[in-house]
């Protein structure tokens, strides 16, 4: 069931709150122990807010009614330390409130039924979490699920939650959507407020939603926006529903197909779903943009400069508790100089303006949302575009030039791209001018609609 | 003569623009020996120009008509290189346009008549430039100027023009102003666009205008405001119009004396300007500023990496041809750590927040823009609150925390506070919230109208 389907049996009252969250509850049970997706399952939390829906006099108009929903593990949840992937912060004192995303889905009757798995302090790609074991992709247990936010796209992909929270800052929505075939929304940098959560990079971070339709997308999307005074960067906007414009399909709409790096650092599988969505979309139409490569490395010096400042007192202190994966690079990253940084900020600003042009004669750029479909668990070294490069910090070589400058992005997943692992699925990004998340999701409505694109839940063996 | 008599003379016919620019040029060849605030003296454009506009059948409509005035020399300026205070500049090619700014006061009829004095890059508070020598304080010729703008305000104390431009990145307006008894503006960050002139900065640097009356200060401004899109930063605003509010009167305004730092850090000259300026605004109230030094270090630090950033090419490949005065400033930049920096831009961010609460209650913040007098040219050491601080970097003290957040902010000079230096002036800050240039100006005009403040030109010995 999604969580249209689920909120509207329990607001019909032919389903209790309580057996859907109980559901899910055993489902997570039953399946997590291969997938390794939650870190905190809060079963007597849950029931008891599902038993606060099924007694309110509000339920039938709940838009959430009774769906259970997780989030990763940098949200805060009352009651716990907000982990963000680390040792460090499991000593920190328990979280006095939910974030507020969390409690906007609450208020339209979603039930929190835990906390999900990802890269320590959302620093990498790929959910191998040495404090808590890497998270495993439900489609092939060998393989990952790609991440930071792996825990939300696995959870969801493994059918435990027809909702989950997750974070992007390089690409940590879109690429564990991609690499586990499901739905994912990073919207525009300012549209949802981050307060309540633990951050990476001010500058960046941006949190969002992943489902199994995008129905659920666009409805949960809907219900986490608004402005919120404790995030200065959430711009104070007004709410703009998308999800009753869904049926307006991609008629009329201007796409074009991002070519230069995001053809060449792709691999035959990324290319083949890009085409094939360009295909149905009835397009031709390439679009290059300028200097993608900076605009990437840039969004990568603004992330070690930002990442490496925010940890530097642990890093001088107990360096030691770090997970291996990232503590050499948090310690490089706090000494790369601010010239770097600034010359960075630079190429961000130029190229947003670059791009923003570019938007004038398009409404939407496709492109791959990551290289390849998942490698292995381990991998180190993946053959991207004819290079031998580092596999972690690779997989968002497609997505971090577009969070670079904030722009919403819609990952839309497909399947049988790669004839080599037919059951791979890999994702591609459907890209808007900022503040048009709206047309990212009527373009993925008409994809699904199409049948190009599904989220379909594994079959665990 | 001011700016708005010369013009209303040469609008009415009874003085022609020729001999307005001939009185000009011949007071800056008959003082310039002395005060070195001229780099460049333009006289064969600006005769040509100043017979452009006795020709022109727009004439009797020109807001500036027949009015000469100089600029800072890193405003672009057609057909000359813009120097910026520096000798690397001079090799490089000739500007093939005026700045925005300087083109908007020609467009009413005013006459650039030269380019002038400064720090080399805008990098120190005195005008002690070792390729074009020292700017000398007309009120006393042994004294700094004060910088970086020192040539803008001693040709305006000088008398050899009524007007002139100059930037403030961290206080470049307000201490020479402060130092050579003119009135200054420091716009709001955003308001006046840089197009055509040389960064410091960028997060950071505004151009304003210098005057001898604030009449004219408000006139010259308001002529210069208005978006531009190839800067940016500066903001798609409406022009609001402030030369014909001046008689409103400071009445009903909620006036505010800045309390911590900004007396810590005053020398007894600088507390008797403000405590002079309150008792004449009938205000009492102290008003204290969070964490100030913080804010301080913040734009001390921001300057430090994105000057650091701009001029590395050249500290690599040349730094033989700076200034001595800044060329090991510069190198030192060149290593700070970006974690620092964005350390910087939070404290920045929260310092804001803090003063636009502060901004709820009060309308007009006034500080010292200066810790003390015009020391003598030279000086290396001064005592400060009772410290012994280094002189160059420290006359910004209480300039640089406001600046930091774009504040905009009024410099209106005293006289007669230092008893053992009756000769000097010093100049007070009368600090808006964002955008309200418009009661700066309104305070300054009645402190003016009060004879609390004047700006005579110096009787040069």
């Amino acid at each position: 069931m999604t969580a249209v389907t689920t909120a509207a049996a329990v607001r019909a009252g032919t389903l209790s709150a309580r057996a859907a969250v109980q559901l899910s509850l055993s489902t997570i049970a039953a399946t997590d122990g291969r997938v390794n997706a939650f870190t905190a399952v809060l079963e007597e939390r849950a029931l008891k807010r599902a038993d606060l829906v099924d007694a309110s006099p509000r339920r039938s108009r709940m838009r959430l009614a009774g769906v259970p929903f997780a989030v990763k593990n940098l949200f805060d949840v009352a009651g716990i330390a907000t982990l963000a992937g680390s040792k460090i912060e499991a000593t920190a004192a328990p979280a006095r409130r939910d974030a507020v995303l969390v409690r906007r889905l609450e208020a339209e009757g979603a039930v929190l039924v835990g906390a999900l798995n990802m890269d320590e302090y959302a620093y990498g790609f790929t959910t191998e979490n040495s404090h808590a074991g890497a998270c495993h992709n439900p489609h092939d247990l060998a393989r990952i699920s790609g991440g930071s936010s792996g825990g939300s796209a696995a959870a969801v992909a493994a059918g435990q939650v027809p909702l989950t929270l997750g974070s992007d800052t390089n690409g940590s929505i879109r690429v564990p959507a991609s690499l586990c075939g499901t739905y994912g929304l990073k919207p525009t940098y300012g549209r949802l407020p981050r307060t309540g959560s633990y951050p990476f990079v001010a500058s960046l971070d941006h949190l969002g939603p992943f489902a199994r339709s995008v129905a659920d997308l666009a409805l949960c999307y809907d219900l986490l926006q608004g402005p919120d005074v404790d995030d200065p960067a959430c711009a104070q906007r007004s709410i703009e529903p998308t999800a009753d414009t869904l049926d307006r399909g991609a008629g009329g709409l201007r796409i074009g197909v991002l070519g230069g790096w995001f053809r060449e650092m792709a691999n035959p599988e990324a290319l083949s779903a890009v085409d094939r969505v360009a295909e149905a979309l009835g397009t031709t139409r390439l679009v290059e943009l300028p200097e993608v490569q900076r605009a990437r490395a840039a969004a990568f010096l603004i992330t070690c400069a930002e990442g490496g400042a925010l940890h530097l007192p642990d890093l001088r202190s107990r360096a030691q508790d770090f997970d291996p994966h990232t503590r050499d690079r948090f310690l490089a990253n706090a000494l790369v100089p601010a010239a770097w940084t600034v010359q960075a900020q630079r190429v961000r600003h130029w190229f947003a303006r670059r791009v923003a042009k570019a938007f004038q004669t398009v409404d939407i750029l496709i492109a791959p949302a990551t290289p390849c479909t998942a490698p292995a668990i381990g991998t180190e070294w993946l053959e991207i575009g004819g290079q031998r490069l580092p596999a972690r910090a690779s997989m968002g070589l497609l997505t971090q030039p577009i969070s670079c400058i904030g722009l919403p992005v819609a990952t839309v997943p497909l399947w049988g791209c790669n004839p080599a692992a037919p059951h791979l699925p890999i994702g591609v990004q459907l890209i808007a001018a900022p503040w048009r998340e709206d047309l990212c999701l009527r373009v993925a409505a008409a994809l699904e609609a199409q049948g190009m694109c599904s989220a379909p839940i594994a079959e665990l063996p």
